[in-house]
């Protein structure tokens, strides 16, 4: 095994990482950092990734951060199965579901901006989980009627295999039933859902699957 | 022209994509939504991006959301100059690059964020400012540290020529000098920015340089 990820069991991004490894058919050990400990600020692991956020993958003899650009530096190197259409318009529109869940939803709902809330703002849990929804149904709502209105939509986001844009979706997903919202009022997001879940990558790369969880 | 580019003049998202179409000599013209006056919510641009978000690229026939995505169609169907590095493992790099100030600084500091901290948390405007800044300030740390460290580095964030990690970076700075950030702080990131100002491509895409600008 040469590929090593640095993670922690309920990071999206890591989540992320952990489906498109999977799909590649890449065998790879887990490195786990307590985020809620702060593990992600220690020096060791500064050294890999300066912005002390994970996940980090080693392999190839090289550090890559970033869960997006690892999952494109994955399809590049590794083409079959591809994670983006063969069309530019298809890879456009992959690419740009993928980022309403990784930079429109994501980082906002992100632990170290939930604790900013907490700590700096003085908000409470149910302010913190209205906030929380609020970002969910926003993006959601986004990506509900763009794959409700494509004829490119099939069992995934585009088409019937699985592309970046359920890699991103499927943890965004998880984290939104964690948070008790009932995901029934994404018709075509709930049944992407269900349908990714069913395939053993997606399945083996869910949060409590992994040495980590708690 | 064939392309139409749907922005506001002081969205970062839109920033970046005139930023792409400039250095491709792509001739564009402009349909300016305010964003403050909530034009994005208005149901003709609603069919357009049910995000309700800009940027919108209309060009080839399709309409294209999310400013990276955008990126990267633009340079996968106008390959000349490049965005991205020849080698997979500098096309990571600047995609993490890019990245970092597309999802780790600017969703957090986005307009329709910072509304909500002052609407529904009735947080200040020096609260607003110092969260602003934090999240400027956590990002550039960690920018600043794998410009400095990398020997890929040079005039721009990759090498001597603009990539699409410059794309992202310029609007951020532009953000950070805004708000009065003194960006001096850091070195790296100061002198890429005034290197790629020097270039007409992005000088032309400066907020204060669009006909909506006020």
């Amino acid at each position: 095994v040469s590929a090593v990820l640095h993670g922690y069991f309920r990071s999206s991004a890591a989540f992320r990482a952990r489906i498109a490894l999977n799909l590649k058919g890449i065998a790879f050990t887990t490195v786990a950092h307590d985020l809620r400990a702060g593990a992600q600020r220690e020096e060791a692991y500064l050294a890999l990734n300066p912005a002390g956020l994970v996940p980090v993958l080693q392999i190839d003899g090289v550090a890559l951060t970033q869960s997006l650009a690892i999952c494109e530096y994955l399809d590049e190197t590794r083409p079959d199965p591809p994670l983006l259409p063969a069309d530019a318009v298809g890879r456009a529109r992959v690419r740009a579901l993928a980022q309403v869940c990784a930079c429109d939803i994501h980082p906002i709902n992100n632990l170290r901006v939930l604790r900013y809330l907490k700590a700096r703002f003085g908000q409470d849990q149910p302010a913190i989980d209205e906030w929380y929804r609020h970002w969910i149904a926003e993006g959601f709502d986004a990506l509900e009627e763009e794959l409700r209105r494509s004829p490119r939509t099939g069992r995934f986001c585009d088409g019937d295999s699985p592309t970046l844009a359920d890699v991103a979706l499927i943890p965004q997903v998880w984290n939104a039933l964690r948070s008790q919202i009932d995901v029934g009022a994404w018709p075509c997001i709930s049944s992407v859902y269900e349908v990714a879940l069913a395939l053993p990558a997606f399945e083996a790369a869910l949060p409590d699957r992994q040495p980590d969880a708690i």
